[in-house]
């Protein structure tokens, strides 16, 4: 998830005006150290995918709610397939369907290992589906220079519109499978959960329920607190150790009055092997970058969603930092725990910081994220682990004017999705849906943490990270980990029952 | 409900090339020999207009769905409020919404009278909302010739539209009002009910609970018989005469044969008093136009919904046709029972066939009928009481595209709503619905006639017409009418109650 990595952008789009030291630091997305290439030669903990999924095509239409002649315009929508285990069409046997995020499909699926390892005890079909608008699901005949040009051809960009293509891709296949009474599950992470969530909500008559991992639909229009996110952080850090908090805490004044000095700015590039001198060192960003994706993906065991990591990489930055061996040297410090984000191979001789190469295709994120997307985690309290600051809504809403040309409606996700005491609306209203968080995850502060009915389920952990139930099952394992993930296969297996159940009557 | 009004158009469209033998019966909506002036001073079992409530304007969004720039244009859409017995938003006093339907919402607040009824028990606010593209509900600035023009301007119109702006305008009106803790319950008939039960299921933290009447949601897709229609049209007859049955179906051959032979249109012309010579006298439209307009409205006490009529008006129409006073004359007979229909109040010296008078402003229905309201209604059988005949999609089709320059999606609405095994569906999600269906309506043949589970309840009256139960009550109600309404009362109050327990803890 990388709602902030908006600012950056923001930072980057008035830093001509602005020193390095008034610049807002928000993170950006996964690093551009890693090629598609290395990263996928990566890919840990998950089988090779060739074998994991056959890729199909669905004729998907533009515009769903509208009828005017551009709505009817149509798209190719990728879906990837895994028929292994499926028990068929005539036994009923479920499909399991995972509601693509903002990026490329293939990289979820092969970040969703729990669906491949559920699959035989379900006798479940797999299918996950690319989000319009990314991978290789792209309007206007697959040209992302067209999709991509301007409000006009990127305007149906839009959570709605992407609930619907699932909608319409689900009845669709299962009409070619003559499976129509084959109860699909749905799964997703992060924007990806909430869409499961959603989809469930909105779309009961095609999905019996959903497992929505990691999913913050509670952090639209105040309703938590904008500073909850940057407070998991620092607790994620103070938790393992109060020297480490303290160090990065302190840094940022410092390394803000290093790059005011003469000479600073090729100090802080020396200091943390900056390949290129720059302008605008953003370090700050660079270095919160790290940070929060690695609070994000503090997973117990070596990794590779956003970048290769070790098992729990927030203990590592911390050993860095707190390395008796760079002594006082605060600077060498931080780049010992921007390594284990952006070097964890060992690999790179230097750093790239502007370099903007993006894998997994998530670019179009910020357009959602500067229409309906309005997610409010941009503040940092007194004691946030970064520099204190205010949620600046009004910023965010000139760069989107700037960039895109268009005007976010920070209520929409609300008005159409709740939000709002969700237990009350919720408790007597809806079924069979797993909100799963893990409490290290800077986004389980945006996440539903209690149970709201006997069918609406929390899964809280607090060791877990985002959506790490998700992933592939590993030997090292912690036991957590696996009764929380014995937990789900247990509820969805009691909707299933109750769904055939229900279905012979 | 006026979906089969569509297939007059459709007839008329390819008259030139028919013989009014050939051409497919189908009735058209209220009649046109009603003027505006003359229908709001007939307007019976109602309060007058004047203090039934004020009018209200909210700005809209034109498009809720997508962000390219015309999506950002807004409209003024109507509202009409009042507050006489609400007990105010320090009360968390519940408002009452009418979701509106396809015409002017002044003609939908004065045929729903149980709303006021019952407001002051409930101290309850209401609020009629305005269809988009209806009444004054018109996008681009209130120009309903640009509106209307093309399918560029009125590819708007559309059901998800008009819910999101409901939610819009709710969730506004409540914040405006201070009032964001007050329980929302939403009220709608006809295709008014179906927007309030989707309503319900798709905005549950909008409104609590929905009360839909005669809400058709099943005749869609093939989920229920597209004969069950005219079937119910047929009971009604036969029902209070099987004689009255047997001449309307001998008649429709007799007019065929008639206007076959030569000085056979001026003798309908003579028969049935119409005031111009017509090159295709649509006879047998305007006939069943009576027919099946005045089933759905066959209320127990006088009314003035479509048209003026008197109590039982199917039993009057057949009473003038059983007159032994016409003896053998079938044209003097029909002539009789559209008398019933088409001249109540005794004014009119001739009929207009071809008139297109339209005075409640539902002309825009042609156009949902031929994108997404596919309602498949038209199939007639052998027993039917008009001549036997198949639903014909292709030829809808072709209309659409010809008329309106659209081809329909006849799988949105189950798509987007769902439909099919509603039972299975909702038996274990979602909660607050009561779909009200009276037996000698025809829609009631699509309508949810079977409890779903306890707060998913089927109100079915054998004796009850179209939305019966919203209509003001009168001394003259019959007793399950009275009771039908006290259910009703009972279930919403609970409901209420149930929230205020909820929200106190």
């Amino acid at each position: 998830m990388a709602t902030r990595f908006i600012f950056l952008s923001f930072c980057l789009l008035f830093s001509s005006t602005l020193t390095i030291s008034n610049a807002k630091i928000f993170p950006t997305f996964p690093s551009s150290r890693i090629t598609p290439e290395k990263l996928s030669s990566l890919i840990s903990n998950s089988k090779d995918s060739q074998g994991l999924y056959k890729t199909k095509y669905h004729t998907q239409i533009l515009d769903h709610f509208n009828y005017n002649p551009q709505s009817y315009q149509t798209f190719q929508q990728r879906y990837l397939i895994n028929d292994t285990h499926w028990g068929g069409s005539k036994n009923n046997a479920p499909i399991f369907v995972y509601t693509g995020n903002e990026g490329d499909i293939e990289w979820f699926a092969q970040n969703t290992g729990f669906m491949y390892d559920v699959a035989p005890k379900f006798k479940a079909l797999l299918v996950f589906i690319e989000h319009r608008y990314y991978g290789k699901s792209i309007p206007y005949g697959g040209y992302k220079e067209i999709a991509y040009k301007n409000a006009s051809t990127t305007g149906y960009l839009s959570s709605t519109q992407a609930l619907a293509d699932y909608a319409s891709l689900i009845i669709d296949l299962k009409k070619n499978l003559t499976a129509t009474d084959s109860p699909v599950v749905v799964f997703g992470g992060s924007y990806g959960g909430m869409l499961a969530a959603w989809f469930r909500l909105k779309y009961p008559h095609v999905a019996i329920g959903a497992l929505a991992s990691s999913a913050p639909i509670l952090n639209f229009d105040n309703i938590v607190s904008p500073y909850s996110f940057s407070n998991i952080i620092t607790q994620d850090f103070r938790s393992v150790s109060e020297n480490c908090y303290k160090v990065i805490k302190g840094s940022w004044k410092q390394i803000e009055e290093t790059a005011k000095k003469p000479g600073g700015l090729e100090k802080l590039q020396k200091a943390f092997r900056i390949c290129k001198s720059e302008k605008n060192l953003a370090i700050e960003s660079w270095l919160s970058t790290a940070f929060v994706y690695t609070a994000m993906t503090d997973y117990p065991t070596p990794s590779n969603f956003l970048n290769p990591l070790p098992a729990f990489p927030v203990k590592e930055m911390c050993k860095a930092i707190d390395d008796p061996k760079t002594g006082n040297d605060v600077f060498a410090k931080l780049y010992g725990a921007a390594s284990v984000y952006y070097n964890y191979s060992g690999t790179a001789k230097c750093f790239d910081l502007n370099g903007d190469s993006d894998p997994h295709g998530l670019s179009e994120w910020g357009w959602q994220a500067c229409t309906e997307m309005i997610m409010l985690t941009g503040g940092d309290n007194k004691d946030s682990i970064f520099e204190e600051s205010e949620e600046d809504y009004d910023a965010r809403a000139r760069y989107c004017k700037e960039a895109y040309g268009v005007d976010p409606r920070p209520n929409w996700i609300t008005t159409e999705f709740g939000g709002h005491k969700i237990g009350l609306v919720l408790k007597r209203f809806a079924s069979n849906i797993i909100f799963f968080n893990g409490l290290r995850d800077p986004w389980s502060g945006g996440g539903v943490l209690k149970n709201i009915s006997k069918t609406v389920l929390a899964l809280v952990e607090k060791e877990g990270a985002h959506h790490v139930d998700l992933r592939f099952s590993t030997k090292e394992d912690p036991q957590w980990l696996k009764d929380v993930r014995r937990r789900e296969v247990e509820i969805v297996g009691k909707w299933i029952s109750q769904y055939f159940q229900d279905l012979a009557l």
